[in-house]
């Protein structure tokens, strides 16, 4: 169906494409477009993005496309990934009028929110250029979205954190109070874990983070800790473990805090805050 | 399971619940708490406000930790609705340690989401307190999370434009070019629709309004007008029909455009843009 | 895979069939062809009515024979909505002969049910024919069937009623009895669904007609009312509302109510009790 | 839930609930009870009889009324199976007024389907009582639902024939066509069933019947042939198999064929055309 | 998708593999082609036998290969039940390298697993060779996978007892002793089953052999008997009964207990703990 | 439902058992039972061990004999990971007789499955006692099956390599080719990889045990090397990185593979040729 990378497997996709086709045909269909559009008109349609950022979500859209009505055809102008102006055209469908009015709005609100994600990811991603850092996300997801927005945080430039508490482990507070202390939790931990499961552990202040790469953590996520704070942590680590910092991260402090030295910065807000990108069809239905 | 309105009904609830678990559970569960939390703690937990907002979704968070271990106590001090200060207790679960460690993310994520977009929607309605105008959502939804989203848009004192495709007729401008005019595309829905679906109409100009409301048009949809222009067709539609506004509307033009005298204001922005409202988790655990 | 209106979206029609694939075909699949019927045999078969009625479900006859084996060619001779007579051909497969034996089953029952409701729908639309009103359907259906029961419903020229308890409002006599009176009803009912969903409510003398029309009902049910009553219903709306007819409508009397002049007469019977439409397969397979 | 036979297992019966009542709550509930009926209010129902007939599909009521509020109390004063008069209260259920009203249509609609076919096979057992011969369904079933409707032939006093194309064989005249004859066909299925598949192989006149007891046929369907015709085959046979009639079975002939001495009669009406047995519901309010 | 006999029909193999894809991939999908195999890079593969044994589930591995990337080529160079030594080439997929890499473990755990099945089949069907008992498994089988399980007994040369509970009647000593005595249980089983049903006693002395017999009882498990008692239970039948011999067979004892002269020969092992089928993947690939 | 630590969700555990007894029961039913065992019967089951090994799946057992009746009553007298001998009582359910019978082999089915696969891993732990090495699995599962049967290796006490190709990095032969080199692998594997993905790599000598180690492998495979060539690369490495031993492995090789001083020693068999281990039912059964 696709020729991008597979990290969505077209059933997946499918999946979740009839999913959300159902949940806005229902029982009924498309009212408006039974009543009003005749069954062989024909439309010309043109994707087109209304504001700047970056593409995401391209193969729900052809698939919502083409799920209702085979024969469609779609032509694609750039790929996820890629940035978009206000006034890029995305995508090209041509076909069956009322099954093209039928898919406009799901095949919208995946690209939208999927761009969204991705668009409000290469903001911060820009922001911090030339440092060291990467931007990544969390687990704080839309509930049953989240191997989507995980995929378009990746198109907006940023890299994944875990994608959920099964394929890695991280270490909080409240962790390590039940275990006695962070070098108890992480001896649990590696214990548990084996050898193909990542351990990061959370740290509040820099004793604790002295006492984490003592018992051998080889990632630290350093919480709500200042730029200063930050710059200390890196400097006692040296290079003795992977350093996230999380908290309080915005546009306007996301800079400083890469230039700390740490090597990844999480964010929320990326996936569970980031506004819909903007995008339209421009339609030419011949009857 | 709860003593809330059956506007989403149980099986639903449980269902949505599951599928998120699962997406953050996978097929090894919560590696974190199987290798440090012991299976005989107890947890004492509240989710508490970070922020000013309206409260969504509380039938979901206690879903997901009953869902996980049945023994777990919920009580709650709020209800979906209700106004909500940073401090504010929701909710108080108490149980089985690991079981609530492992869904609070999941029942995080569901109220967050909800109670943003009630919250987002309070605000709007709160621009227009003592106009005689409502709030109303759109289709803009995320992909399968239509019905709780626009549950909480009602929690948030707004109210619901139509669900899907199937359950009213809306024309656009490109239903009216194909059918050839305001008044053949309606009289075509009108024929199709029979008595029970509404058909709404939309329009750009007050010539079009005109033709509309000659057409014999219920509802019609004021597109991008300037407050001004809506002033008019409220007078010019003297109450033959129910007027909508949408386009431009922020919480800056929303009370203007509600001056006006239209019966509905739709925004996009209340689901598929409104930021998650801050909650979190306040834990002590006993061993 | 169809050039029928999409009033059933194709994931539907699939999905559905796929269903009842796996009910006659279970673990074991078709043991009789599977251990009578060569790989090789090719199989030419027609679908023939044997009775008059009008045909319904000809996409899911299609994909029954193509699931089984995307290879089978099928053609089609009438459409769904056309009338049928004893004899009249519906369809022509020729292919892969198990896969064709298998899915006969599959096929004739959708068909039969469907075309059975339409051709009962049918029957009762003809005995209107010349008067104003129009024959509609109820939430009387099969349980899991109702998309394609309505469905059904249109393409023998009668039109739906609402499609669930989710997509218009119907007051009926307990609701009235709680809310106190029918204006108070209505009231409650007008503020709980906003401009986009229809109110109807039901009354069953003249009085409360009356009282309807005053609280302003757009859509009246008139519940068991003689011929006489119900013009009586129709002169006092006067237009102001649209009435629809229920109760004792059969063969004999539909004609009588339909002359009252009420705009619509709701039937259970066409969707719970229609008997299925008597179709066959005319079988010719060459090994 | 039940102390029912568990023909219908209990995630069966909750699945296809389930399934019957999002359907008909579709994404936003019942709007009619949310708007008209406080949350608060209490109901008292009974399920009564309409009309004559045998009660089938209890156990779908029930779990309709629990599963939408399980506070609801439910009581059974007939079991499935049992005989119904005009009157006959079937189920009282007690508690939360907007679940129960939500769920009302959806546990008719089960046991309408269900009852209708108990009852329309009841009338055929009646009609052949003191007979020998046992009536008995067909796979001419509604689409996915026929386990249940099967369950209700039973109910209603008849036998099951087999419950699809994988548990037993039917060889028919295309099977026979393609393997050459009776015999070969009958060889053919005997070896390819082993030894725990029952084989029956259908014939047209009595030379068949003949070739089909000499090959060993243990099950013979004898597919319209007349009473007499059907007297000869059974004194030709001398219970050296079990014969089954078909074809032209109604409440006028069904007596004449059981007095021929066949063993079953499998009658496809019973299933794919029995009208709905009527069963209303007596509601009483507090709030 | 294939022309393999439809025992397992293409929908649900397609749904098994896409089960069994998801599985493996995950959210993320599979992070090691992701990384270092180019999205253009084309592989040439083939499946290749390392052990001896008998091919089944060729259709599994191609769905696998081809849902991932429908542009996939697949050949194949033998077909279900045909034997396999150590080198034979069994499929040859040539395509998108990516989908390749991320398919070939799913493909190879469906062809193992099911070729192992029959290919332990195979050997108990080779031990009996020349006498007149069939191997046939049982209801001790992998939960889920049933059918495939059945269907690889089939190639592996083997026949199928019943599917499952519903397929057949099998009464056991519990049964026995709960009915009072053998011929009352087959009575009450005769009674239920109807005439497409087949009803099989289990008897553990040939005294209940006779009893069984004298009751009429079509097909009769000896568990647990010696060849010798086995021999007598067949000279006793004499044909009147269908006879199947259980417990304690091995690749030592199956050919005498066929020796014996009974008709099955059940055998829980050849599902149940079949190992896999040793297959690996010759792989190149070419950027 | 259960007091064991919650590896696998309750949810998962329903709907595994749902599906595995809708299989077995299908539309039927159990035929027998309800032919046999009046509806009334009390039955008292225990579950034993017929042979030495672990035990896992209990929750499943008590799921599946609950699910068909919940007033069964179910007490236990071992937990996942206990060892067994023949004779070892596991479980005792008291209640409904029909739907104990009806559930015993799905809850046997699971167990044996699962026990056998906790025994099998148990019995390659022993091997190694006293050894620094661990038994871990692969990803050669069962289709579908995975989550359970990874579950089962860590009952009998090895522990669990990746779950799929989403939760960690395994570079193998095709994937270096391609890359270039094994350093050339690595880097892209890390830059895509993040932080919070484990990355292993395979290798075949001790050159490229050398170069994997100089590119900062941290997780090597060492494939197919004799337990010479092990100690070797233990002592090249020199804690430096995990090693893995893989191919070969048996119950006669794996203590001298363990003896090399290797961390982890993978072993297919356990999860795709472990036998089931030999459970059964002891039923008392009161009318």
């Amino acid at each position: 169906m696709t020729s991008t990378p597979i990290a969505l497997n077209p059933e997946r996709i499918r999946a979740l494409v009839t999913h959300a086709l159902m949940e806005d045909l229902g029982d009924a269909g498309d009212l408006t477009s039974l009543s009003v559009i005749p069954d062989n008109a024909i439309a010309q349609v043109d994707i087109v993005a209304r504001d700047t950022g970056v593409c995401a979500g391209l193969d729900f859209a052809e698939e919502a496309f083409k799920q209702l009505a085979p024969s469609n055809q779609v032509s694609r102008f750039v790929k996820d990934g890629d940035p978009l102006q206000s006034g890029t055209k995305l995508m090209h469908i041509e076909g069956h009028a009322r099954s093209i009015l039928s898919a406009e709005r799901v095949a919208l609100n995946f690209m939208g929110h999927m761009s969204g994600i991705a668009s409000e990811t290469a903001k911060l991603v820009k922001c911090i250029s030339g440092t060291h850092a990467k931007i990544c996300d969390t687990r704080k997801t839309t509930p049953g979205l989240r191997a989507i927005e995980k995929y378009a945080v990746r198109m907006g430039g940023g890299v994944n954190h875990r994608f959920g508490l099964y394929d890695a482990i991280l270490i909080k507070d409240n962790h390590i109070a039940v275990a006695g202390s962070i070098s108890k939790a992480l001896e649990q931990a590696f214990a548990y874990a084996g050898h193909m499961v990542q351990v990061e552990i959370e740290v509040d202040t820099l004793d604790q983070l002295q006492e984490a790469l003592a018992s051998g953590a080889g990632v630290i996520l350093l919480d709500n800790m200042s730029p200063e704070q930050l710059s200390q942590a890196v400097e006692i680590t040296n290079k003795r473990a992977k350093l996230e910092a999380s908290g309080r991260v915005s546009l306007e402090t996301v800079r400083d805090i890469a230039l700390s030295g740490v090597d990844y910065i999480s964010v929320g807000r990326i996936t569970h805050s980031a506004p819909c990108l903007d995008l339209g069809l421009d339609i030419t239905i011949n009857t």
